[in-house]
């Protein structure tokens, strides 16, 4: 039988209060499976970038990352987020190594490619490196990603850490009984944006495309489920969105996916 | 006989400029023994305090960490620095991993105490966590460590990155043959600051003291050589300091101490 691991993102909220974050932590490093984290950005990137005076570049309301956008993200996301989650994670009891996609090699990405929208110093995930991370999974490290990867020729790139976290989840589902679980401010997809008890307790793939297609589920839900249910098609035992106390089924309320 | 291991500290101008870091990598990417790279933070952090309207800090001439200043550091060489050399050494085909003191709990630190000044977030090293480190090392990764320690607590500190490379040499020459190289942009200790062929190239602890007593070595380098000297005192093989062709014996102009 394979050993379980599981693979936690978080973001949105849970990471922009330091109150809030520490909980999560809390609750992230009671868990006694082998895990990963992977943290988003939250809003510190725009908070520090307004402080740079940076407006943020949208075409067609997607973020362009242009070379001085991936100075503040790789800032912000693998420095000052990640080694401050660490640094908790340590206070913690819980033995974490903050990791970009460039370290150990470990996430190779190249630049996302549209026809008719540069995206600039964005990364679309190419392969992942297993073996080096296994090393530290089996030392009982627990690695801490932020969504920073890397094109193999020395160029960072700002990667989407819903995909990240889903990419890891289907790599890893080859060694071991992989749980990939989306941790945000919500308690899962809801069919009423307005109404946290309208939670979807299993959403099925084909109800989340009619539901997509009606507009119910949009924006920042859309890439959780497109990787959540990439994962379920690839391996993955388990995938479930909401508050961070399903990391250790703390709560009834939550949506999980099926395929 | 044990294994030889490069602690290598690498700072001052060399990370300033992108292609002269670019060259300092390729140095030591070709070092085939074990080896770990310590990197300081050039002036960058300066750079961007001034880009988010910040003054440094300082008391009697020496820089005070407050709470915003440790923000920028740690997102500045734990992120942007640390990432960027990552990235980096990989396209060079160096397995590096970048770490910070709380990564895997390696350098625990504690603020820095003095009767006259509060140095605010300013770590002293109080342990190095060999065992974490050799896992690493026996895997044949590269750790890469910024300047940035933590306390255990959650708490991070700006260190001193001389300290790091010297404390971490100490701490492997227990089980390896360590070798600390100091690199920088000049050839050595230099008996005059204006004259690059004026290296010392054996100094002595006795001759160290009576130079700095005469105003002849002075600032950036005093802590090079306190640091230097105390790694040679406490069982590390060999401590040399000069321009990044000492990395791979590629001159014969640079400082070697000698108790």
């Amino acid at each position: 039988m394979k050993q379980k691991l599981d693979i936690i993102k978080i973001g949105g909220d849970l990471l922009d209060k330091p109150e809030t974050l520490l909980s999560v932590l809390k609750m992230f490093s009671e868990n006694k499976n082998l895990k990963i984290l992977v943290h988003g950005g939250g809003k510190s990137a725009t908070k520090w970038s307004e402080k740079l005076g940076l407006k943020p570049k949208l075409i067609d309301g997607k973020r362009i990352t242009n070379a001085e956008n991936l100075e503040i993200v790789v800032m912000i996301y693998a420095g000052l987020i990640n080694k401050s989650v660490v640094a908790q994670l340590q206070s913690l009891q819980c033995n974490a190594v903050g990791l970009s996609g460039a370290d150990l090699n470990s996430i190779r990405a190249n630049k996302k490619s549209n026809p008719d929208i540069d995206f600039g110093f964005v990364g679309e995930i190419e392969s992942i490196h297993i073996s080096n991370l296994n090393v530290l999974l089996l030392s009982n490290f627990c690695p801490v990603f932020s969504a920073i990867t890397h094109n193999g020729k020395g160029q960072l790139l700002n990667t989407n850490a819903d995909s990240i976290a889903a990419q890891l989840s289907i790599a890893f589902s080859f060694t071991y009984e992989v749980r990939l679980l989306f941790c945000f401010e919500k308690s899962g997809v809801l069919f009423n944006s307005q109404d946290e008890n309208s939670v979807i307790p299993i959403l099925q793939k084909q109800n989340y495309l009619a539901l997509k297609e009606q507009g119910i589920i949009k924006d920042g839900m859309l890439p959780k489920l497109e990787n959540g249910f990439l994962a379920l098609q690839n391996g993955v035992r388990e995938v479930c969105i909401g508050k961070p106390e399903i990391i250790n089924g703390n709560t009834n309320l939550f949506s999980k996916l099926s395929l």
